[in-house]
């Protein structure tokens, strides 16, 4: 099909169109990078949400949850379920493709799960460039799913207006535990299960740990946003609506605030540089690679007549100082 | 401390000068990567061993004994307990800390646990840096833990010769379900709280999976390597000499079939292109984000004028082709 042709059907929320694309996205498809840059004039109208959480606490139970409460608005939804487990997947994946099962023939709804593919990095870009197209399709809503563990996840969690971390009871040694970014990304927090005991005592530990970030932090926004913490029991529906409302009064937080404008512009300046990194980087990969130069300080570092450090100093040098890009 | 003295005296083996260089690598200060560089020629000596594996099948347990065993031998020990946890951390680093505690007063061992540091590959270069200082300062052996999530964690182990996966009694699904890739990264595959139900039917579907496996390789390397599924109880020691013997059988292997040496060159290549992909990626970031013409190109990004490829190329051509380096 022709890239014209293919941006007109993402346009059109073409399912068949949108899923193919995303595989070419996953594959690092060169043809894939072009499309996706002919459908970023299209792109910043969707609400980007971040679900993320340690396994375990039903992060995926919610967001069918979440699923369902939007499409009673008449709202579409894209999920993007991140699955960074290379190797360890299945499983999981597995269970998400069930457990969100009840949403899958549903035209408003596009659910993607993905999995890691080779390149440093390669995951959060492939998830950047695949909300970039659910978001051009007129997707209302993205929900993208993160385990939360590693700092992909964290990358992933940075394409989102609303981060959602979900817990659950019984985790006070991890909450206590937790660094202080954990509470600097998020924007609401979920306790889930919150049917079995020691909820509460959850709800407030998570409260305290968010004042004491409060403290810290010396770069006042206002108006503030009081990051709220809330009780949901996902497998009953019990406090869905209650956190559609808030994830709904973020929204609005965001755009009076003007925080969506900050936020897309250090969107686009996180953009600009990951593509000349990349760019940067196939260079480095296909064509130093090839050359004489490269083999014999290879084999040089390997011996151990030199460090890589200074084997990568050298090939600058030698090779690309003259014409890095001709 | 001058970079001569602390060269010097980590190859003494020195604790507190190790645990200080591994946290200036962490912190991806521009003093360590010159100290590593010149610790580079006197590495080469441990053998590698990465563990890996789902979260709760007794990892750090398993290394536990493995510490002790290989003391017994008079064999020093280095373990680089990677956490990629960012935010999540907190938790299990303390569970793993508590549950190796028995060999922190020893000094024939140094345990590091490292959580990830904001940048792209940084955790993995840190992990492959702290790695080479543990091997200069001495260690006969080095173990790298890393939970089997996420492509952080499949890059940290390609730097271990022995490649050792855990896993547990009825993780069935799970391991029917799991990629190709896993099996092939495996050199060693444990199955860990072998005293509970199922571990012989576990042992005997690694074994299947090893078997489908094996038939799609098509590059043959002989003599063979014959992947050992082995039970282990790691809480009462059950098992481990085994461990250890199929690991020595496993370092005499790549040493006879020459694929030490191999892998070794593999690893060079890998260290110098990471090299080079980090001092062009410090000259982006740098020095580009500076650039007037950067700042104008990402607003145009930002405002849909412009997608962020067709930036980066802007960019590449404006400033980089004339002088990268200068």
């Amino acid at each position: 099909m022709e890239n014209e042709t293919i941006v007109k059907k993402v346009l059109d929320g073409d399912f068949k169109t949108i899923a193919r694309l995303i595989t070419l996205i996953e594959d690092e498809n060169p043809k894939a990078i072009k499309i996706v840059s002919k459908l970023h004039k299209y792109t910043g109208k969707a609400h980007i949400i971040g679900v993320t959480g340690p396994p375990g606490v039903g992060k995926s139970c919610l967001i069918s949850r979440l699923i369902g409460e939007y499409r009673r608005k008449n709202k579409t939804v894209g999920v993007v379920a991140v699955d960074p487990t290379s190797p360890f997947t299945g499983g999981a994946i597995l269970g998400d493709r069930i457990r969100m099962g009840e949403h899958t023939l549903d035209k408003g709804v596009f659910i993607r799960s993905m999995g890691s593919r080779g390149s440093l990095g390669g995951l959060s870009r492939a998830a950047g460039n695949t909300i970039k197209v659910l978001d051009a399709s007129g997707k209302d809503l993205i929900i993208v799913e993160t385990i939360g563990i590693g700092q992909t996840q964290v990358d992933i969690v940075k394409y989102a207006h609303t981060v959602i971390i979900v817990l659950m009871p019984k985790m006070g040694d991890e909450i206590q535990a937790m660094k202080t970014g954990f509470y600097e990304i998020g924007d609401i927090f979920v306790v889930n299960k919150a049917d079995q005991e020691d909820a509460d005592k959850t709800v407030m530990l998570i409260e305290d740990m968010l004042k004491l970030e409060k403290g810290k932090i010396k770069e006042k926004i206002i108006p503030e946003w009081e990051k709220p913490v809330l009780k949901t029991v996902a497998l009953t529906g019990e406090g869905i609506s209650k956190l559609v409302e808030k994830i709904e009064e973020h929204k609005e937080y965001l755009l009076k605030s003007g925080l969506i404008e900050r936020f897309k512009e250090e969107k686009s300046e996180t953009e600009v540089l990951d593509a000349l990194t990349s760019i940067l980087q196939d260079y480095v990969l296909t064509r130093v690679k090839e050359t004489e130069e490269f083999k014999v300080l290879v084999k040089k570092t390997s011996g151990g007549e030199i460090d890589p450090y200074s084997a990568a100093n050298q090939l600058i040098k030698k090779i690309l100082q003259k014409n890095v890009l001709s």
